[in-house]
């Protein structure tokens, strides 16, 4: 005997079959008289995978009309859905949510009467954005409660990519320790060049700032800024001018990028002991070592972000599928107070 | 016997000093009267490398004193200046030139008089922008005179990268055969489902378009537009409003980032003959095949642009880099009339 549509839910009411479907998988809820209720998903999926003949005013339905019906039924349907079968489809037990999650996924086997959920899962489409605020809110509240928070992002063709996110506390054993005497540098083009020899061993050798040319220390404008608002560097241009700290982000801002936005990352790592030099050859804004760029590998790749900013999936997905290919750690860095930073990763669940 | 500063040349008056030099490495140009003549550049050079002492007013000049010299006399000295050594230290002829080009380099220990430059350089700041109408033509010039065109990107910290840069013409083995009959799709959400056996028979499994999902076939909205454009797909939506082309570029444009640039790149590749399929898991537009998904693997990756775009380099890289690990080639399609594929590739000189 089927199971009957009943606009939102389907019903099994044969005691029989609604046992076995629901010890086999952990689909549906028992009902108090006996039976068992299906929500729309779970019933199109047993459908699609012919476990479950659902009939609809005694009419068998096909799983293009189970689909069709759930799809007026729900909105976004189809992207909640694309989750639900893949995570089905890896042996995960799997509850529709409503409220700040899609999908709660449980361990595979699980009943879910003596589990806790592995994983809180949203279900996105790669078109979707996603608010920095909103979601770094989300991540805390996640981890506050022992879960992982995955995304499952649904492609233009219905594949599936998973993200894991968690918050980083990253640090490094580099603080910048202030000298007795500023250096002293020029500012040509974008660059300061230091040609005193002590201050060269001083901020190159020692505070792992800028690099040699010849036997010249270039200090690139974000480094130059901030060792400048640390008191350690004086700036004159070639016409023999004065730069101040705010003159000297003031240039920044008219010549380069988001400027603000990658010293206010490039100030906070400086200050947790890590060393930041250009991730430009990673694609991403930052390269960051814990401790010495000489004998270390650059541990994180770090994308400085503003807070409100709304992030698209491909964005994402670039940035996540740079750190691949490297063996680094890529990191978000939600800039402005407070600030975070955040890690995604592939996952494959 | 030293070279003597001259504003923006350095001239070596000693005939047996000016050979030396000019015969190794060909710095510089015989002057007719003898001796020899170098741009600033070469002299910095030669200066930093310990080969040539300049004076100026007969008091010896240090490297820095001749880079900052240099530098009031040129805009943007520092970046050629930083390509120059680069392709000097690994052993190349590199002349300086003004027009197009920043820098010709020649075949390791050439005399200039017998040969031809093998790369055209331009010499670039990861801050300057590129317009990519004016870069292609550059392209193309370059090409119809058999010479390679390479950009080396200087970033923040005085570091290079070198991109080279081709025009590509990619064609595929799986041109779009119309059918007689039109196949019936479903809108729901931003896919459109089919349902019909023949319909997939000709549109999933010969025209390699969208992915089944059971036993539905799921197109996405770009792969929709085509076919309706190419009159072989009617769609309605779920309330059975009959969908036009038109009616579904809004539907995308709406819902969708960058729909019509991207749509232009897909219409053209499927033109071509090739398989288009979303690169969303490579953080490009679309992947692409010559000749069957199933059997193939995806030749390149395409990002669109429009011809107007303002790219800058750290954009490049990023995409550039994602190419690096996963063995596709990268092409950017300059999307509209002419439509181009251009290819970037990371090169080592």
């Amino acid at each position: 005997m089927p199971g009957e549509l009943n606009e939102d839910t389907v019903i099994i009411s044969d005691q029989k079959e609604g046992t076995q479907i629901y010890n086999k998988g952990n689909f549906g809820y028992p009902m108090s008289g006996g039976g068992l209720e299906l929500d729309l998903i779970e019933a199109t999926f047993l459908v699609e995978s012919e476990r479950l003949q659902v009939t609809k005013d005694g009419v068998p339905m096909s799983f293009a009309e189970m689909f069709n019906h759930s799809s007026t039924q729900y909105d976004r349907f189809d992207i909640a859905y694309l989750v639900y079968r893949d995570m089905r489809s890896r042996g995960f037990v799997v509850k529709a949510e409503s409220g700040h999650f899609d999908l709660s996924v449980f361990p595979r086997g699980s009943v879910m009467s003596n589990s806790r959920p592995m994983y809180l899962v949203r279900a996105v489409s790669e078109r979707d954005v996603l608010e920095l605020d909103v979601f770094s809110k989300e991540v805390a509240h996640t981890e506050s409660k022992g879960k992982k928070l995955l995304y499952g992002v649904v492609d233009e063709e219905g594949d599936l990519t998973y993200y894991h996110m968690s918050s980083r506390d990253p640090r490094g054993r580099s603080l910048h320790s202030s000298s007795k005497y500023a250096a002293e540098g020029r500012l040509i083009g974008e660059r300061v060049l230091i040609t005193e020899e002590s201050h060269i061993e001083y901020l190159g050798k020692k505070g792992f700032y800028g690099k040699m040319m010849g036997n010249i220390l270039q200090l690139s404008l974000i480094e130059s800024c901030f060792i400048m608002e640390m008191g350690d560097l004086n700036v004159t241009t070639q016409s023999g001018e004065e730069m101040t700290p705010e003159k000297m982000i003031e240039l920044g801002v008219k010549t380069q990028e988001e400027f603000e936005l990658r010293l206010d990352a490039f100030r906070d790592m400086r200050k947790r002991g890590m060393v930041v030099k250009t991730g430009f050859k990673y694609g991403a804004h930052f390269r960051v070592y814990e401790g010495s760029p000489d004998t270390d590998h650059a541990k994180y790749l770090v994308h400085s972000v503003p807070g409100d900013k709304m992030m698209m999936w491909p964005e994402i997905s670039r940035t996540v599928r740079l750190s691949g290919g490297v063996k680094k750690e890529i990191l978000f860095c939600r800039a402005g107070e407070p600030r975070e930073y955040l890690e995604f990763k592939w996952f494959r669940p």
